[in-house]
């Protein structure tokens, strides 16, 4: 099965638009036996910190040599560039505006490549489908990064502001702060504060977000009444808010990058 | 084209989630080959009898040999069941919660397999990804259910309470008594009165729900006016209500599971 | 390659329906091979001006040979005939409504072929699945449009009653009129009008709909200031009214085919 490579598409584009067909279309043309996946198009729109996150928790569950596509992209028509970047088994296709930051986190980035698109027809407004789409196809067909664009190092690309998690601790005192980064389609909560971080008896930990907290970090929905709202590790391991069989977006409504804060005593 | 084996996906995730692609990236990491096919993603969260349903009528149109793999799971993480079940020429890969009942009663269920996930690495939240997908894939592998888990006795599995269809007759007066069972897109009313039991000549029937009724059984939408309603058998052969050009469900605004009648005089 | 063809699909049905896979599955039961891409499924429902011109806009992107299957269908079920129409390197499947209208201003049509579909199983409200899928399938299989039909004369397809761009010059004025077919996920309105009928210095233009006007017609978004609406010409080479980072739709509230009129003086 080596010859059949996966390109999954990640936009802003909404669920309703005629649009990433049309990316689909020019992949199909340069390269028929791509499997080409829709992570999701509901990105909100221009959230550059959403759309990373959503990316970050997408590609673990792919096959190593997937290509991702990501477009979302305010600067659409300027002079920001478009990259590829490889870290570990990966590629990604996507403009230099920070939507690559948490993957830089997270894994090894072995290359960096600035597009050369002054080779390719391209509209001013979309990149998706004139530049984007062509190069992750001719990826998928065996051509080098390199052959498209010229290395380009990679601390100079764009960053998000993101805020760390922070953990300070002071006479056995620990306290981690982290932030929600975005909800799922269920209303769940996701923050950047991950499992890995805290204590293996979650039942100590108290999580605070805005006027709300909770005792104890659960393992699943069910753990707490219906209606009831929870922390827990969720799919992506790291802390969610959540209500079992609810939408803790509606009937939390917390602020956009709501700071969470997790304590707990260590024995 | 043996090799070409067809997963079709129903889930709850609703239409914006970055889940489901999760479970395509795993299938594709198993079994490339595979042909992923989304049924729908906007059953109502939870609701296992319009998920059953939505099941029942999407399956006739796919090739033999399609494996279906269902998310409505609001048990996920307590003990309920993960099954395989084969039904005439297509497997199922669902939770024991009612989901196969639908099937059960048209189809000639072969084998019935609980699947035995303590081999697998799972989170306790998303079961979809880290345990149905990968069984799906290696089904479409080739994998035996029976290697994934123990046989299971059929009639233990999980059955929902639904109300059977009635047919009473009295001295030539007969009447058949059902239930809507979901809406489609457009807002058609979709019944469990299956055609088969209804007169050749429709016209005779008079249909009731709540406060409505509807004198004849149409074949088709532009029976009747733009804007008017009608009972008509639709494309699943069973009963349907309808608005020419409308919107049925919110034009007349049933209860959920309302009870349908059909009644005629036998000559 | 040659042997994977590529099906594309544009419906009313809506995201969230389950009729689509019902088509798709009936693909694949006769033409496993095949590759199938959804277009929209998000026509506004029964809009047959939207659904020609979202047609007309995304073919360009599929590689030659590419089936399309557009099922807007207001008359399912009444006498009107089903088509495949051959237009440069694209097949199309479709009902005759008028939805082939913009393709035959803008290709060359090459053959039309009314579908026999009294040999097919069908029911009377889902020509998609039980007519239109199977013809698709079969013409990805090898199958002639011949073998299935009959030629039908082309100037007796049903055309939609479109306005024609008007251009008009006077002493040096020069007026192009024409209308809004649609908009865009986005809320980007899209016109009728091409590029090609503007002057190469679009600075020069004035643009009016309704009550609005702009002075210039842009090459991008980010031209204007984020908030503020323009006049551009967007990736399909046609001119666009749009909002820098917003809705056009919602902000500027146009009529549906609303006028759009450009004026210049040649010098």
């Amino acid at each position: 099965m080596a010859g059949r490579k996966s390109i999954a598409l990640l936009t802003d584009f909404g669920p309703d638009n005629h649009y990433v067909a049309q990316m689909k279309g020019r992949v199909m043309g340069i390269c028929p036996d791509a499997s080409i996946v829709d992570i999701t198009h509901s990105v909100s729109p221009q959230d550059i910190v959403q759309g990373a996150y959503l990316l970050r928790d997408s590609i673990e569950a792919f096959p190593a040599n997937t290509i991702f596509v990501v477009v979302v992209d305010p600067g659409v028509g300027t002079d920001r560039k478009i990259l590829v970047v490889e870290a570990d088994a990966y590629q990604f296709v996507l403009p230099d505006n920070g939507l690559i930051s948490v993957i830089k986190q997270d894994f090894t980035v072995r290359q960096v490549v600035a597009i050369d698109s002054s080779r390719l027809p391209a509209s001013n407004t979309f990149h998706g489908r004139d530049i984007m789409a062509p190069v992750a196809a001719k990826l998928a067909s065996g051509k080098l990064a390199t052959d498209l664009g010229s290395e380009f190092p990679g601390d100079q690309v764009v960053d998000l502001d993101l805020q760390p998690v922070e953990l300070r601790e002071q006479s056995g005192d620990v306290q981690v702060r982290g932030q929600l980064v975005y909800s799922d389609c269920f209303g769940n909560l996701i923050s950047n504060i991950p499992a890995s971080i805290l204590p293996s008896d979650r039942s100590r930990c108290t999580v605070r977000m805005g006027e709300h907290h909770w005792r104890g970090i659960h393992g699943t929905f069910s753990d707490v009444a219906k209606g009831s709202s929870l922390a827990l590790i969720g799919s992506h391991s790291r802390l969610e808010i959540a209500v079992n069989q609810g939408n803790a977006k509606t009937e939390l409504a917390p602020h956009h990058l709501n700071s969470v804060i997790v304590s707990w005593r260590n024995e």
